[in-house]
């Protein structure tokens, strides 16, 4: 039985500002409860109902305080329509930011990336690709949001998210001669540019694109071609953000092997 | 003034089934109406907002019929949460499959693409990349689903989605040699392959992947490499299939040109 005060602090970490201040977010569903307990982040507690724990013996560390939860408790602290059996909270550990930047890596710096599921899915293509620091706006979605926490499918907690004034990074890299790349629609053909070992490569919003105050801090500017179909006059005047990172990424990790 | 039973009808076309019984489907907000306008789609009636229509006088072609409706009235059709000020219901176009399929071009087959989000994504993709026909399993999302017309930003009314069964498709492309490819965890390396001018593309879902009885169709497997972190032991399992879909379709695109 779940008493008032923990659901209301369970759902108060559905609120950004009060996740951030508190140091905790939620993880639900079986796969990311795993991920989870996998990791190197702090489980605080977990909430489970009985049928799921019969049903998954031995899946929760010992050492991790579990408290059995009714369907219908579940179902409040639950941030998804249909509330999967298991509940984890965690603690958001510590930005460790600023940080070195080394001439040999790939970051990812998003300027006002605000969809979660684009954020997610985001966090798990740059862990598949193998880049560890991702750097965010302010305005940002919040990387511990469950919607973001759910779309990257683990990889949060595996990829470090730094949120930061992003002309400071651009800046930074700058001086140390990385290269800084904004994916713009004037830009080089991505499939051309010579290969790289390292560099930042700038992601704008779908609406805004790239603001204005950091354009001057880029290097270059690259662009994903498009195709011209056969059979129609009119075609996208755009990718979807997570799309046009993943393209990218790809692009300079098959020139580097 | 909305009369009762438009709205009854309005909300029908939010159920797969009664939407494609009537053939309509909706279309909401500006961009998307716009690009509904500028296609070949027949548009049936629209209702907007007259703060809308005061805002953008001469977007709705004259010949169009528009019910003015009020606020309160929006928020009961619409089918996002903040509902935009025009709202077009459109015919959905007959499906002209079965399709003689041509070599020199390249086509997507999609087996169980349930999440809408992603099908969208992947329509919006395989149109900036000039694919103009995909093929989809029954059991995929519908490409009339409001979040599927959203997410394809407008690319659901140039791409030719086609509700078939798949292995009758991949039979076809093997009957005339059209190459086969699968998209797979352990196929041949996407940026090795050759270059190639047509073929159909198989992406399965994220949770079960190509189903069994497909496997024996396909010409080849192929996987997109996976990239080693040096911070971390673990790392992602898979990626989002809008993110497979678009790596694959570039890869093929940049080795065409």
């Amino acid at each position: 039985m779940l008493s008032k005060n923990k659901i209301k602090y369970i759902n108060s970490l559905s609120v950004n500002k009060l996740r951030r201040e508190q140091k905790a977010f939620t993880v639900e569903g079986t796969k990311l409860a795993s991920e989870l307990f996998a990791s190197q982040f702090l489980s605080l507690f977990v909430c489970a109902t009985q049928d799921w724990l019969d049903k998954h013996p031995g899946l929760i560390p010992e050492h991790i305080e579990v408290e059995v939860v009714l369907a219908h408790e579940m179902d409040k602290i639950s941030q998804f329509n249909t509330a999967p059996g298991i509940l984890a909270v965690a603690e958001i550990p510590d930005d460790e930011s600023p940080l070195n930047l080394q001439l040999n890596e790939l970051y990812l710096a998003l300027d006002g990336i605000s969809d979660p599921g684009n954020l997610g899915t985001i966090l798990r293509t740059a862990d598949w690709f193998g880049v560890q620091h991702i750097f965010t706006s302010n305005d940002s979605a919040d990387a511990f949001n469950s919607k973001v926490v759910q779309a990257s499918m683990g990889a949060i907690f595996r990829v470090k998210v730094h949120v930061v004034e992003l002309d400071t990074i651009l800046s930074k890299a700058t001086q140390l001669q990385l290269p800084v790349m904004g994916a713009m629609m004037d830009g080089q053909n991505i499939y051309n540019m010579p290969s790289i070992t390292g560099g930042v490569i700038v992601i704008g919003s779908e609406s805004h694109g790239i603001r204005s105050e950091l354009l001057d801090l880029l290097s270059s500017r690259i662009t994903i071609p498009r195709f011209h179909s056969k059979e129609t006059d009119r075609q996208s005047e755009s990718l979807n953000a997570a799309i046009a990172t993943s393209l990218i990424l790809s692009e300079f990790r098959r020139k580097s092997i």
